[in-house]
């Protein structure tokens, strides 16, 4: 089957306006809101096939396939999701959705907030794990979707599978949570607090209300994302592929890039910083911040879990220290501790944090033949 | 004769003025300079006894003792340093020097231009490693010191011991480099890059002449620095240390302080923007992006080793990522390839990269016993 994989082809993203009121963690509580998703593949009449795929820091509701066939690039996980793809859309229907506070479609800091008429800004509440997934819920009653065949996620979307399993344990029949922690470290957090200060001291960030400025705080955002990529990468893949290496083949004594290295970083932060939306990073790092499903279990993670009915994938990659194996083995043990179904697979890999987007064969295998079982108990 | 550790006391800074040219590695000549030093003990009449302490990126001269009674801390390494201590002041006449390019006395890019009457700012030089050895060579010609017992120095402090043993292989008797690296690998080099983008992107930076225009570069100094702290720590140290504590024992939704690692990491980042000098920072960190002993021997560190003379003691800690361990026995390795008498403390250590100032009792005492050995040699 593999050998026949195919795209899902030409997508459209659609909209789901709420118009109930959402209390949030936090206390805040938002009037109404747009949830902007895609799906790929067809629903069931059972409507037993669908699968949820939850976004990390960066990503969003486009998941799969292509807007116009002369589109750059497919969706960011088109690798996995497709005709004959370790997410099969000939089995499953697959629903991606950009989370709330993102900045591509649905509500966030840069929509228009439609009591002002303008962008959010600094006015858009803080979210947690457990808020989006709250509003996940709300969109899969709006798709006639009582149960996931599976909730998917990598790192921060890891995260949101987990939860699901938690707080909507009767909505869930697997959980695969990849490359992901139950809670972050306080490295985890002294990385993102760094990323924050460099967005919230850029001169213009304007406390936030920056769209009014005619401003964007570049600056910040690209200092956020260049420190962001070091801790998705390995050191032994980053010295595998860049090395010492010297963009002009000796040293210049200078500022500008010397090294390969550096222009990489560059590079990458300057594409995101053009594209993403400072408030909406500085709200995803938040939200990874505050995750810490034990918290209200006495920090014991066993008994968050268990009142999960879900089964679990949980995968991790040897050469990830951002979420090291180590966090998800905790992740593993207590969902074993909680009686619960559990396959655990930790994967050979140099691609670091990066690697639940890469195809190293193992992980992609150990995907596909997961996934085919969920299908197989559907019979679909 | 630890329970007899005592201070150094009061000390002074002196300076010395060179007033013949300084040949650069990266092609530029340095009419004149000024060296701030500092010395503790004793020069011995056979002038034997002398050791010398280099610093790392944000060290300088001044390493142990006080300037006043009432001086808050004392000098850098002063539990390392004293009568008592194991690098011992009744046996050692040890000097301590603020590199050239630094901010505390030594030229800089903070001190005057002869040639302008103004601030050096983007005009001074970039320095490299064998810069400083031999402009710490010309301050030992200075002081009728032919050669060190020893030269001794953690993380860049280490590189230039290891230089000094190359580039003057007859005037270094014993080489202590303590959580070193033979070279940069590409994180390293990435994370300085970030740092140094944080300053440079700085408005009140001024392409690095901001000295004229009465601003100073904080912001970017401040997430420079903060980031410096991640990699100075252990994740595992952090963790006992700040874990995920709440400055207020609850969430509070915004973008203050909510965890205390971000309090301690913004107080440090505030507090180093405020007396460090951000030239200086941006100078350190290319020396030691540059720094790569082997390069000029066809990236064979064995040979360029081969001509030391000296003996050496490397010390790494476990929990330090920045340079782990692994970088050390990387040195191991070539010096005995090389042939050369080495002694290996691999210690076990929570600390991270800062354990090189700590006093793990291990540490300790292979410092003050292979020190003891150093001084029993000479007769001190």
């Amino acid at each position: 089957m593999s050998n026949t994989e195919q795209s899902v082809g030409i997508v459209a993203a659609q909209s789901a306006e709420f118009a109930s009121a959402l209390e949030l963690c936090s206390g805040s509580v938002l009037p109404s809101y747009t949830l902007k998703y895609e799906t790929y593949g067809e629903l069931n009449a059972a409507r037993t096939n669908a699968v949820l795929i939850c976004h990390a820091l960066s990503g969003h509701h486009h998941v799969a396939g292509r807007y116009h066939p002369d589109e750059k690039s497919p969706g960011w996980w088109d690798s996995m999701i497709g005709p004959g793809k370790p997410i099969d859309t000939r089995r499953f229907f697959v629903v991606g959705v950009n989370n709330l506070g993102g900045c591509h479609g649905s509500s966030g800091p840069s929509s228009l907030n439609p009591a002002t008429g303008r962008a959010w800004g600094s006015g858009f509440p803080l979210m947690t794990v457990p808020d989006w997934v709250k509003t996940q819920a709300r969109l899969a009653d709006r798709l006639g979707i009582d149960r996931w065949a599976a909730v998917i996620g990598g790192s921060l979307g890891g995260m949101q599978a987990l939860q699901w399993s938690i707080d909507f344990p009767e909505r869930v029949a697997h959980a695969l949570v990849i490359a992901s922690a139950p809670k972050l470290s306080a490295q985890n957090i002294a990385f993102n607090d760094v990323a924050r200060q460099a967005i919230l001291s850029d001169p213009d960030f304007h406390g936030g209300d920056f769209y009014q400025q005619n401003a964007l705080p570049r600056s910040g955002l690209r200092l956020a994302r260049m420190l962001g990529h070091i801790t998705y990468l390995s050191d032994d893949g980053m010295g595998e592929k860049f090395g010492r290496m010297l963009r002009s083949g000796e040293f210049r004594y200078c500022y500008d890039v010397e090294f390969e290295i550096e222009s990489y970083l560059r590079s990458q932060g300057d594409k995101f910083a053009n594209v993403f939306d400072a408030n909406t990073y500085l709200l995803m790092t938040k939200a990874l911040d505050y995750f810490d499903p034990a918290q209200a279990h006495g920090d014991d993670l066993a008994l968050a879990l268990r009142r999960a009915q879900a089964q679990f994938l949980v995968v991790s990659f040897t050469s990830d220290w951002r979420f090291s194996p180590q966090r998800s083995r905790e992740i593993v043990q207590a969902l074993i501790a909680a009686d619960k179904k559990v396959v655990y697979g930790e994967i050979e890999s140099s691609h670091g944090h990066d690697a639940f987007l890469m195809l190293d064969p193992p992980y992609v295998n150990l995907m596909r033949s997961y996934l085919r079982r969920v299908a197989e108990e559907l019979g679909a």
